[in-house]
């Protein structure tokens, strides 16, 4: 049964799934698939999903803590400005840091530089009860440094099936993958950019660089076209998640979260001790 | 000029701080210190200070995107149910999950044992711009170690300089640390105990030898008088949290740690670039 908010007339996880033959030039980051609600009400429902949110990540760190080795991995890629700091702050920031784990992935370092792309992102793998979340992840070996011709073709073009594979040995382990791919449109991110041109306490969140990569925006699109095709599979599908609105994409990555959390059936640990035993033990204690 | 709610009669970071001569024993795990207010009206002020306190951590952590190498590193020790956990979800958590970085220290590994002491701590240390939120610490070196004999005397009574050695050259680098003793009351540890033993949802909290430490109380109090007595240092010093109420525990760290950044005098990053270029290259872009 499910508890989602009566507003949504499409479960996010169907939804928002890409498909074969989706096209990104197709994405309305204006849109807001399967909900029929306005930014008016949001607040109220997004309160109320962040609590179910932190009380199932509580559950999984919990198990987490009694030896269930089961972990959550939340992907967010997305061009500059389409919310994936927004969504770390007012999505997972609900839950509890204890069981958070949160990585940026930038220009890799010259110690990751002389490693397998994937050595930095092993090392921030959620473990047993975690959420991790990937601020950027091993995507940008296949979206940046296709776009900046940063490796031969050859060798980015073997990375889908790696990823591929390097997916499917998280999830055989236990690490249920969250993928969305954020997309906020062209206008949108002008304004977003603007504002933070606007106000001293935005100014760091800016990076002249970002301009750059906004006039590299149809490489990106076929970048990520690439990505949605090659790497969206069974056990770890993407979702696409429009952007021009922040509401909507909180609440979407909301439910993404929830209805992961929920797939993996969980319930409060029992007890490994003895439950009387150690309460007739307290009360002497 | 300061910001404190009016219950507030004395400066939580003054009047919590551990003076040489201050005895454990004193302590009254049920008291308020500095605080007029009660537990009807805390949750008003905790929302509000929470808000504060995630203000300035953003601050932080914009400043250590921007190159400010400082950071934070809160240290909570206390008997098991003094609200480590509770400080961490309903203080820390409302802070930016991308500038946290929790660290538990539970049973050392073998692969820790093989290393000193210090090695697994700084590990964990937060880079700049994060808050570093140790949950036991180096401290337990000094503390289980020593109720238990399991290094010789001599052994854990070097420690005390070391680890004021340690602190210094951590504070020297910039990291401003915030250590907080939390007592609880032997009475109210058996209730909250209990209400682990009685709640399916809280048996994971739970752990059999937590009752084998409760019978160690005394020899705990008086390491924990030697930890304070020999590390409460001018750069690094304690502060006793009393936590048989837990919205006070609460609210005094809250502030504690709100104290701390603001001693930080932090100021939103200067742009390092050109703003009015980037603004006429944007509306280009």
């Amino acid at each position: 049964m499910s508890d989602l908010p009566s507003e949504w007339t499409h479960e996010p996880r169907k939804i928002l799934r890409f498909s074969p033959g989706d096209k990104v030039a197709d994405i309305d980051p204006n849109s807001t698939p399967g909900y029929t609600g306005d930014k008016d009400g949001s607040e109220e429902v997004q309160a109320e999903r962040n609590e179910r949110f932190a009380d199932l990540q509580e559950m999984l760190y919990a198990n987490g803590r009694a030896g269930d080795h089961r972990s959550l991995l939340l992907v967010l890629q997305g061009m500059d400005t389409a919310g994936k700091g927004s969504i770390v702050k007012h999505v997972v920031g609900a839950g509890n840091p204890m069981g958070i784990r949160y990585t940026a992935f930038g220009v890799p370092t010259e110690e990751e530089r002389a490693h397998h792309y994937l050595w930095r992102i092993r090392k921030a793998l959620p473990v047993a009860g975690q959420i991790g979340v990937f601020d950027r992840s091993h995507y940008e070996d296949v979206l940046v440094v296709r776009v900046h011709d940063l490796v031969p073709p050859e060798v980015w073009a073997s990375r889908y099936v790696e990823i591929n594979a390097f997916e499917k040995e998280l999830v055989d382990s236990g690490t249920t993958i969250v993928k969305c791919a954020m997309f906020v449109s062209l206008d949108e991110q002008k304004d977003r950019l603007a504002a933070r041109l606007k106000r001293p306490d935005k100014y760091w969140k800016y990076n002249p660089s970002d301009l750059d990569e906004r006039e590299k925006w149809p490489a990106y699109q076929e970048a990520y076209q690439a990505v949605l095709d090659r790497t969206s599979t069974d056990h770890a599908p993407w979702f696409v998640v429009p952007c021009d609105k922040k509401w909507y994409t909180r609440l979407a990555v909301n439910e993404l979260l929830i209805e992961a959390l929920k797939s993996m059936e969980l319930e409060w640990p029992p007890a490994d001790f003895d439950v009387e035993a150690e309460q007739k033990r307290l009360k002497k204690a």
